[in-house]
């Protein structure tokens, strides 16, 4: 299924996205959160209700799937062509950084550029469903719950301030994702995604999650290791080359710009930028 | 005021500490996220009530005064003596990494110390009342809602395995603190406390808070440039010198070392390491 968070004007509610529609699961579950924790005993519910009338999509406005996750999680360097860009070694481990909650962003809402140095990053996101800790590469799969696009949005010169990405990373509104979730049965396999980030129009970002230096099993494994991971954590698991710190001349986006973020079977998110 | 989070065998009940007892604030809140959130309107009837009959400390459960943090902000190399016993230079910027909120500790909790590199680092801890976003230095003390004891519980091989600190911050368990808070209105100067840390009661840290190079009304500036600071968020204000890490020989947590952190005004955490 496709899982998504909307509201027609009044409170956030749960739906099913069928098609151009968005079927309500008014009742369901308090919220995606809620949902996720409940999935195993929801779901039929929840297919059941998904074959009653939608309202249009273009309809209605789509929030971010989870309002607040738990934590969210981040890779970098992960994919051999931004690392080759970005003029570094391939790293010999997982290089983790977070983004905070304060940073989750509606998948149309806009972007703050509130300098003139804010990059896009298109990933794939893995949306953790039953979670534990100690997670071995081969139980990985079963810790997911679906899969989203997002734009794991830097400020590069926070980012690079000092050796710490993390406050490059959180800027408010700059970890936008969605369009909503996709449940990890409908996606055969996550490491054959194509996606792509355009900016204006003009193709930044085109790749296929097939080139992940570490997977996303391998990212769990390692994460769990330390942490718990829980319903609703997010994965951002990584860009590929052709952010705008690498354009030659470099491209930082700016009041205005439209970035598209897409991946294969997971859907679009795009945002206007504002100042 | 001090407020606790407290159970006696049940659910988690908040609480005022009044000298060695704590008075049930049954019922005044839903749990200390929302007392934050509500404080202005709630701190008459929390006077009040802890004029009532307490409960001796000594025979309560103390809990992390915050269940589920929105965000654990951390600030590194932030005094003179550690920075030094840390072979590094100053930072002209201030260097910011997470804490995950699953790392989160009551403050008499075992921590867990999974591998052979387990260190501590008292700190001074901030607790964000109205917080906000664009907050100068100047507004920065009315953002404040609290102080606590926090130990900022590192894993220094997965902390330097990477660029990125982050993991090596935030395995389960290493976020200790409290032991409950200090309202902002009790402590009359935030930066002349003296805060140490004794290992099975050896001395290993003691310093004082006016040592701090940037002081926490800088942190707050700093961060809320970022982000929206939020009611509830905390603030790991740095570590003096002192770190197992820098010791010679090293000296690392193992099972069953007792850790304690305390600090002038606020009371003291103290835990017992566990594999």
């Amino acid at each position: 299924m496709k899982l998504a968070t909307f509201s027609t004007g009044g409170a956030p509610r749960l739906g099913a996205v069928v098609g151009d529609t968005v079927v309500p699961l008014d009742g369901l579950a308090a919220d995606m959160m809620d949902l996720i924790k409940r999935w195993d005993d929801l779901k039929p519910r929840a297919e059941q209700m998904a074959r009653g009338e939608g309202l249009l999509l273009a309809e209605v406005r789509l929030h971010a799937p989870i309002a607040r996750p738990g934590k969210i999680l981040a890779i970098g360097l992960n994919y051999a062509d931004h690392i080759a860009e970005s003029g570094v070694e391939t790293p010999a481990n997982q290089v983790w950084f977070c983004k905070h909650t304060t940073a989750v962003n509606g998948p149309f809402d806009p972007i703050e550029v509130p300098t003139a140095f804010c990059d896009y990053e298109v990933e794939l996101v893995a949306v953790i469903g039953a979670g534990g800790r100690h997670i071995g590469k081969d139980d990985a799969p079963a810790a997911v719950f679906g899969w989203c696009v997002g734009n794991d949005m830097t400020e590069r010169m926070w980012q690079h301030r000092t050796p710490q990405w993390m406050l490059g990373k959180s800027f408010d509104t700059h970890a936008p994702f969605g369009p909503w979730i996709v449940t990890a049965d409908e996606v055969a396999d996550p490491h054959a995604l194509e996606l792509t980030c355009d900016v204006n129009g003009e193709r930044r970002q085109a790749s296929n999650t097939r080139h992940l230096v570490f997977n996303v099993w391998e990212q769990i494994e390692h994460l769990s290791f330390a942490m718990t991971l829980e319903p609703g954590d997010l994965i951002f698991t990584g860009t590929p080359g052709g952010v705008g710190a690498a354009m030659n001349p470099r491209q930082f986006l700016k009041a205005g710009d439209v970035v598209r973020c897409e991946i294969e079977g997971l859907g679009a998110i795009e945002a206007t930028c504002q100042a």
